[in-house]
């Protein structure tokens, strides 16, 4: 095996195109390895293993700089690069993270996880190599589906500002995670059925030289082009068409399907069943598919990532108009939303807590100053969410709910998440943000209210005394077990309260509670600078109520095991009590 | 006068093309009038008055939507929708904003004030329409400058996908607020030279139709290619080249100087001089300018608003490569000063806490997330700061401040600043941020500190007992002056705190505080809600200090006065001293 010889890139170097295509069929079992037992981005690594093989093999990593876009694809520069061990060897799949990391190798630039950043930031390296007067190759690899978003459209469109060596690798696989959305692709497909030749050209029209590969998993003619290109003086294009999921047949059919995947039967393709069970995903799609079929001006958009709120290709096409899929352009779909409610429509906009972070301004501007009543739905905003250090859902709630004007709800359960979205979607006064519950789908007895428009109204679950506990959204129910826990061990219940209302104050009610409590406690399903408990701190600042506030501290965290996290955030109900009780 | 009959578009419907020419002359002189006396967007407003015209002459306000881009270029059309008196009668030059405004007039859509966002307002637009199955025409207008923003990108990529009536009239007046910068203007430049017949077409490589129209401020000319896309059921983009400040030579001539105006005698283009006194932009520039002369590998950037500190036309040439204006592109310019970083650069970006707004998602992934060692300079974040309700800048401490890794400053003086800029530019451990005080130049006669590595390490500034007051940035000086106060009216001195770190609490002196003081005053310059203030209350929630925080409320606020709104905000000395002495 050739595989077993290479520690990094200097060792394939000397390997023949027929040494290279053996090394590559040797890098998919490691891949096979890890992804059939792990799970990942399947489709992405899968149909990229020659071009980082040739890649490597032109380039002289890490003097020549290679920066993945999202990064979701560097398994095979994680085998070239001293890394392989995590792939080959299942006790140490934990050694690397799914993305690149300037922790794990000196060839990796970023820590990236998010889309459409590679240009900019390699950008960025190559303007530090010019001013430093150094050389090398910066290269920036980034797939069709990126190629959507702002910022790499920004990156884009300065890139031949540079005036020096500068590549970028737009690997062309015709795919994002769903389908590609957006007129870009017409002309990326123009590029492909004309070899390269069609007059008009995206990349030229933004000013960079420009050269094609039609076959994008062919090392020989990715060594020939790579190697045209390197040490160009001037910034250029290097456009490689691919297969997503090469070489594993379910992954090249059912694209979608693969770009990501949980663990399965590599003989197969098939994953153990996970059970019949509840998620918000298809429930939300559900509701939404009804509230569409009944009223023509509801519109569901999402970018990119229908599929996490149940949004499968049948659905999809069962929605027809009323859903869009805007493709990785998170901005768009914040302003748009704006502008469907403006002119009467009913929108849901959904997407990550982490992905909403591109839409700052858009929330701001477009929608809340303009206050459009369109609906948001944030979604793995917990920290049951995503895991990675890149895809954290910790940090919504000062992000948003510091906007004017924002309405951004916590529903505590499955019956209070519809209500809320049924209310914000037929109301016409207010953007409205709503957090989907991410601790499970948890079912109450009780009736929720159908009205919100009251805007601020905190709800009182259960009356008691001497403590408050105000207990927001999926971490309702660590505040009904605080509650409890309280109760038993003190003999008297303490008060709780939903309060529902992530952006506003309760005057009224925490005014009440003065009366018959000496203490509240808050507890926020995310990092605490910024959140909802500082403001109830600050309300009682300067008053004699003790106030005590529970939450995430500021930090990014990494592939962490969630009850780790709660014990270091002093989260369980047994470490509040002891607190609260010192 | 004709124009003293157009109280709606419907009146200038039945005007030859001799009457309206005359209109625009007469249009010019009411612009002159308001732009004269009151300063304003001078440049976009002359440039585009024959457009307005053939806009409103060839379709049907408002059934027809027209949404203007940044709307600094509406003039023209709030005169054609009833508006004229605020540009004709001194004395109602405050009934109108600078921007598109709903609550003006039905002809408005967005209050509008960022660049970039129209055509996916507009999609919004264009897509209710479908799904209610109504007609009429959807027409976003945008200037040249505004394409290389990323949102813009998203929107003329998205648009192709409408299917649907949709027209994007691009003003090309070949140039920004300064030049232009990106790849795409070499583009637009070829097809400026080929009457817009060049292959290569950026527009159709996005999917979009698209025609040409060589003179943008010949009425006949433009109500010829409106007439040809009215209706049209395809997304089409309309390229018309107009000249900016058309029809006022010194505006003609010196366009950069003339985008916004200060009042200017109309005979010479001549303002009253505003005397010498130091600014923060020049001061900021004079510093960077020396600081790239002896180290080549620091690089100062901004994004279409270089002036704004201080690099004009001379100073960016005298600057050379370590100079870089990327236009309007504020996710490009935070992700590359990352790459700078990230290489060994020492990358500056400046811009206006507004914009910065534009970059959440890249200042947390792409450089905090990172680490990159790279400054943030954040312009007019402060009540003082600019005034229109799309430009305030009194948000950006609760929205950058919580991102973790983030060393956010807030300096209390001019030596301050620039001590914390250098100790900035010179570490390689944080990425930093830094608001420029807005409240003037303050100098001290104190030395300041030049090491700024211990984070998060508050500086007592006058020790005293009782009340302690920690006054940040640039309400440092309402500190001093509460300080004053306390002491004349109690007999007490209070102890006076320079917090310096937005980002972080100092624990140790909180606690210290805690033995002879029983009150914490906080005062921050931007709204109190996820700002530094809580972080304060949170910390001494259950202890027995009293906290009173400080600063604005969290709300959009539009065209006001300084002094109003501190005092309805209780942040007067004197109305402190009485809250907490009550």
């Amino acid at each position: 095996m050739y595989i077993e010889k290479v520690n990094s890139p200097a060792d394939i170097k000397e390997l023949g195109i027929h040494q290279l295509n053996v090394l590559a069929a040797e890098i998919r079992e490691d891949l096979m390895n890890r992804l059939s037992k792990r799970g990942g981005h399947f489709g992405p690594n899968f149909g990229i293993v020659e071009a980082t093989i040739a890649l490597h093999y032109v380039f002289d990593s890490p003097k020549d700089n290679l920066v993945f876009d999202v990064s979701h694809q560097c398994y095979t520069h994680k085998i070239l690069t001293g890394r392989r061990e995590a792939f080959c060897s299942d006790e140490h799949f934990g050694d690397v993270s799914g993305y690149t990391n300037p922790e794990e190798s000196e060839h990796d630039f970023f820590n990236v996880g998010h889309t459409s950043t590679s240009v900019s930031l390699a950008c960025g390296l190559a303007k530090a190599r010019d001013v430093k007067g150094e050389d090398g190759n910066v290269i920036a690899v980034i797939g069709d589906g990126s190629l959507s978003g702002g910022e790499a459209l920004e990156g884009i469109d300065y890139a031949s500002e540079l005036g020096s060596n500068f590549i970028i690798v737009v690997n062309d696989n015709d795919m994002s995670i769903a389908e590609n959305h957006g007129g870009l692709y017409k002309n990326l497909r123009e590029l492909r059925e004309s070899g390269g030749k069609c007059a008009c050209n995206l990349f030229r029209a933004f000013g960079l030289d420009y050269i094609y590969v039609p076959d994008g998993n062919d090392i020989g003619e990715l060594i020939e082009a790579f190697r045209s290109v390197k040490d160009t003086p001037r910034p250029t294009v290097v456009h490689i068409c691919t297969v997503k999921g090469k070489g594993y047949v379910p992954a090249e059919t059912k694209k979608e399907d693969w770009h990501w995947h949980m663990p399965f039967d590599p003989a197969t393709g098939e994953s153990p069943s996970s059970g019949d069970y509840e998620d918000y995903g298809s429930l939300t799609c559900d509701f939404l598919m009804n509230k569409m079929k009944a009223d023509k001006s509801v519109v569901t958009i999402t970018a990119a990532v229908p599929v996490n709120i149940g949004f499968t290709p049948e659905k999809r096409k069962e929605a027809g108009a009323q859903f869009i899929d805007v493709g990785i352009a998170e901005e768009h779909a914040v302003a748009m939303v704006s502008g469907i409610a403006r002119n009467g429509g009913k929108p849901v906009f959904a997407t990550h807590s982490s992905f909403f972070q591109r839409t700052y301004d858009q929330i701001s501007q477009d929608l809340c100053i303009n206050r459009s009543p369109a609906t948001l739905l944030v979604n793995t905003a917990s920290v049951y969410g995503m895991h990675d250090i890149t895809h954290l859902g910790i940090f919504d709630i000062p992000m948003m709910s510091n906007i004017p004007e924002l309405v951004y709800l916590a529903p505590t359960c499955c019956e209070e998440y519809f209500a809320m979205l049924d209310w914000s979607i037929e109301q016409d006064r207010y953007p409205v943000a709503i957090r989907i519950p991410c601790n499970g789908v948890v079912h109450t007895d009780t009736a929720v209210d159908t009205d919100y428009s009251d805007i601020n109204r905190y709800k009182v679950t259960k009356k008691g005394s001497g403590t408050a506990i105000l207990a927001l959204g999926d971490f309702y129910q660590t505040g009904e077990a605080l509650a409890a826990l309280i109760t038993e061990k003190t003999g008297t219940a303490p008060t709780l309260v939903n309060p529902r209302y992530i952006t506003g104050i309760d005057e009224a009610l925490l005014e009440e509670l003065k009366k018959e409590h000496s203490t509240v406690v808050t507890i926020e399903d995310g990092i605490l600078d910024g959140g909802f408990g500082e403001k109830i701190a600050r309300f009682y600042g300067s008053s004699d109520m003790k106030v005590y506030n529970y939450g995430l501290k500021k930090e990014f965290i990494d592939r962490y095991a969630v009850e780790d996290v709660l014990r270091a955030n002093r989260l369980t109900p047994e470490q509040i009590l002891s607190d609260i009780t010192a």
